[in-house]
């Protein structure tokens, strides 16, 4: 049903990340830099340990996009590993002698899953005896792929549709932000700014003492992302099937990210817990046309954007890599012991905020060229304005 | 990327929904009975208003299924409306007289949308003027098809896997069912003899107080319910891709349920909430295999089933539909007014489980069917114990 | 990647068939008589035995369709079994007394597997030991629920993109129709009243005689037929990706065709025998625009339409029912013996050059919804009239 | 439906091209060698011009594979381009300063559109003013990066199932091989060492003479490549629906393949030729169990495989860079002119066997994973020798 198709390949340690999105139209404006930004915002956060320092990005773009703008081909982003050449032999391709596997520290097996991760599913699933296999790929590592398209597609959102996306962080484990402060497309060199991407100082600096204790705890802590998606035209997604309706489709994507147990459009979970005369939002007329009084719902309803503000949100478990380590069982011995604690931070919720950026860029992208087509920018861009512009109810 | 596929189809008022299912084995048991049982259990609840009771649902296999088992071919249902000859005009296929339609009081142009339904996002995205095939197709009535696939869904897995569904109410408004009561396939037919499909009595109770206040008040209520499927084995779903996790694919078949705003997995939300010492379920050996001593992340680590129970819950906002009308505009005039209000329920939350149970079913028909293939229950089952006969690790 | 889903559901003998097509916009003008005819259309052809005669195809929308107007919403239609009396209980969904069973003829066990057919096959990977269950669901009269859903596609194609659809026989057996006549639509009327669907009056004998030698020889006709489409834009399908094509997309649709063993897209494989200057059609510019000389391509180039006429063609085997029965094995003895014979014709392939406009007509159908986007038919129709009037080259 | 997802990226003359396949199972033995020795094969050919030479195939795992074997997640190759340095301006992804830009021959725009390619079809649905974005991606390059999938494809057939591949060019033009000689995995290695992959020694002297002819002629040459798969089990792929149908699968992957303008399965049009009488493959019972006489169809019956030799054809139309070029339009002026001529082979139909062959392994690779499933080889395999052991028929 998607016009988009995504996929992304590579593992925490291999050479590199590749992302491959097909299905966009000509004319999108993207360049190394715009994806490099990206990827550098997924990196800021209060509470990020030392890999994220060390660890840079190299983007190079493989296909479907020429001086600047994409051919309406597949567009392929590498993202290097800088780390790779410590990794070499032990996340090679190609078979290595097993005596020099045999001497290399790295190479040991990884035999007591973490409780939290996909180690022993994992192992289990798809055959092996230690969980490096595993790992390499569930790591969040790979989100850094999943950036880099939603990159190209906010840029396509921007030119075709002029819808902008935000996020920020609303809670993290007990600290909460004051409802309704809404951040706009304005504030967003200011969130990337604040050590926990939190609009409100106060509750940022509630946070940074929440990730200090933490750490001192040696404890780690998830959080709430609010993604806001501005300029969203009324009628993307579809109330006539389920897996057109367009919360379905942000409600599985944001869910499909790593430590997401949680998601909510609009007032989500609240809404659940008022009657139905405080939970809709009502609508009026106004000088600038028909508009809701409230944002309750976050701009869907029935499983159609309503043209207002979309708001949609995250719940991140705590990093299941506890520096004070969780009891697991050694899989080869059967025996009790504590699970694996490789290198880790107190908390990734800001990272998570962008990750969910660009997921919800890429159901959002899919849903304007579902609904506009158009194989250029400028066809898709006359779509939209023909579209709104013969609204007869508006 | 689906084994299955399927569509529903059909109007609230017009002859009949139909859904199909496709990619099925030969040799599912079903039978006529079997999906209008889980029809009527769709009924159930304390709160709804008078259509449920004089809208019965028939049943009709129209494909895919032969002396009580399937064929391996598409399985199609019909669900009829035994209101259609009171519809036949108003909502026909073919075109009717349009003098016979002026006279038809049914016929009236809806033209004051209702807020928190489909209505005026509908009408302005497909270019009507009322909304008659918006809410047509955009009422709950659409679920009674899901439900009905459901029920052959869930047949699959317990011949195939042994796998069962079981859902109950857990929150509606401000009433919260005791934490960590959870009910089993045994309680079955005690949860659907309560009227609101909780299984503590005292919750029920208030439950049942809390709607009798609403009808009074002349406003609506909304809950959450919990879906638990027993006997998931370990691996299904993937941490490779993220529309493989069989989390996202949870979130989004929950989310795509009419009047659903918030998903959760295990504990969802909660694990947000405290510090990663506390989020884990960590794992032990015990006399019967390896286990975890919790169940917060309800059965699924890294998009990957563990072989615990599986356990997902859904946030339903109060029905639409208030009594006591909301604001609205009429789109032929522009002025204010108040929203249609169409014979509704108080609260049609119990009714959301018995839909949740479906969606979950359908979800975990797909992730078995991709894992283990098979065209023939024998050869699946065979196929599902051959994999648990030979984990290496368990 | 399809913006439009489809699904067909039901066997031969069965209550009904159902199709449900998923995707489409409103304000598409569908009729019961609109699909009727087209369902007519598939039961005309010299050379059709009995049963084509006493079948009549019933049809009902189930869904999507109001006053004559698409709604937006997934469109089904069933199509009756007026035999269904005769099979209510060897067809029955439900479980039927043994003995019952037992003493009706029609349910003997089919085990002598016919050559050609699904049967043995069929058999053997659904684990089966008689053939019913497979032929029920593998016979041509799945092909109705098809071209059901073909007459509501070419409706859309007609009204958003002025795209009109043509077949005609070009092959029976022995006998071929003179290259390079092509039908228009103004031919269609003569077409169908043409005992084989051939536009030459001379080959038409000539293919009457080669069927009354078959029926008397016992034997069965294959053929090839061509079908047209008038009026399709440039720039259908596209090169970027190999499942984008038209043609793959084309080739795919004709060969999931029952009997279809061959597929060419314009000359096809007459290409493959003359050198590249005699080869492909030269790009000249005429008073109306920029034009091709010839059309040997078929009207796709690099896997897109180029606005030329598009023309395909599928070849069709004999019917495998063979009168003069085929040599086969009895599944239950391993004996040798000759296959079951039923009811057949002598050659459906005039039936099969409806169904394959069915095809085409799905195909460009979404190809066209992917291109040009849409949710009602003026919003589509105002989309292609914008590309087509922006086009920089022309 | 499909249960493996894959996707090409990059340009004829970008840094590289990418290919991405998601969902095969872990511990399919793959290796740089192996697919570089596929792509070496695709290089193969009498009749192929200077470029085939100087422009080597670099591969590197990406992803998906470690130590020689997959791990189950996406598995992603890049092949390098190692003209890379001449072009890294004119077709870099980022801006490039103009004036640079405009001082290089290679980036004069491309305004003469080819007959027979994308070029000009391309250019008007993408909106471009030259063909240089469009026949970079329609360029028969990038199916390098199909026949690096496919050597993956390939393993997973031969170690879950044993399936192997082989395929020959049974006519170049006017010449064409006896039929009924078929090529096993025996012959595979005389066959890569003959200039046109021809099994038949006096064949392919004709064949050679014919592309000496042409070359003189300066024309270009197609020709029909047959593809047939060895050991495939009864059962993939299914009657049920038209895109189950392994046929269809078929036919759209192989028409998918650049410049292919006709499929056929077994003996294709020459079966639309014959009486029903000397159409179909007889079934006999043989000391092997239940066999074909015959093998007319091709290995397929109602769209399943019946265990039977798969065999396939494909009709490649000749080159459409034909050196006595074709008659064109500029776009720019929109004046007669020729079509640009780029340096170009005779005949590239040897390649397209080894492209062939990797489409084929990739839908039977699907087709096996439907089937079977399995996230192992070591479960693939099991589920593959249980359904073999325990078929009632055979």
């Amino acid at each position: 049903m998607s016009r988009l198709r995504w996929l992304t390949a590579g593992e925490s340690h291999g050479p590199a990340l590749v992302a491959t999105l097909e299905g966009l139209p000509a004319g999108v404006p993207i360049t190394t830099d715009m994806v490099a930004d990206h990827l550098a915002r997924r990196r800021l956060g209060y509470g990020r340990g030392a890999r994220m320092k060390f660890e840079r990005d190299e983007v190079t773009f493989l296909g479907g996009v020429r001086h600047g703008l994409t051919l309406g081909s597949p567009v392929a982003i590498m993202v290097g590993n800088t780390e790779w050449p410590k990794w070499e032999q032990v996340m090679a391709a190609d078979p290595v002698d097993p005596e020099v596997l045999a001497g290399l520290a790295r190479n040991a097996p990884l035999t007591r899953p973490r409780p939290g991760h996909a180690d022993l599913a994992g192992m289990q699933k798809y055959g092996f005896d230690e969980a490096r296999p595993i790992l390499e790929r569930a790591s969040a590592r790979e989100t850094a792929a999943r950036v880099a398209l939603g990159a190209v597609a906010r840029s396509y959102l921007k030119e075709t549709a002029g819808i902008e996306i935000v996020s920020h962080v609303v809670e993290l484990c007990s600290v909460k932000a004051p409802q309704g402060v809404l951040p706009t497309p304005a504030d967003v060199e200011k969130l990337d700014a604040d050590p926990l991407r939190c609009l409100d100082a106060d509750t940022s600096k509630a946070m940074v003492a929440e990730v200090d204790q933490a750490h001192k705890d040696g404890d780690t802590l998830g959080g709430v992302v609010e993604v806001l998606a501005y300029g969203v035209p009324v009628g993307l997604g579809s109330h006539v099937h389920w897996d057109r309706k367009l919360d379905a489709r942000l409600a599985g994507a944001l869910m499909g990210i790593q430590a997401i147990k949680g998601v909510e459009i609009g007032d989500g979970f609240e809404l659940a817990r008022v009657p139905g005369s405080k939970a809709h939002d009502e609508i009026v007329n106004t000088p600038e046309g028909i508009k809701r009084v409230s944002g309750r719902a976050g701009g869907t309803e029935g499983g159609l954007s309503t043209g207002e503000l979309l708001r949609v949100r995250a719940a991140m478990k705590p990093i299941a890599t506890v520096p004070r380590a969780l009891k697991t069982v050694d899989v080869t011995t059967g025996e009790a012991t504590q699970a694996h604690h490789q290198r880790s931070d107190v908390s990734a919720v800001p990272a998570a905020g962008i990750v969910a950026e660009a997921m919800v860029a890429l159901v959002l992208a899919d849903a304007v060229a579902e609904k506009f087509g158009g194989d250029s920018v400028a066809e898709t861009r006359r779509n939209v304005t023909s579209y709104l512009d013969n609204l007869a109810i508006r």
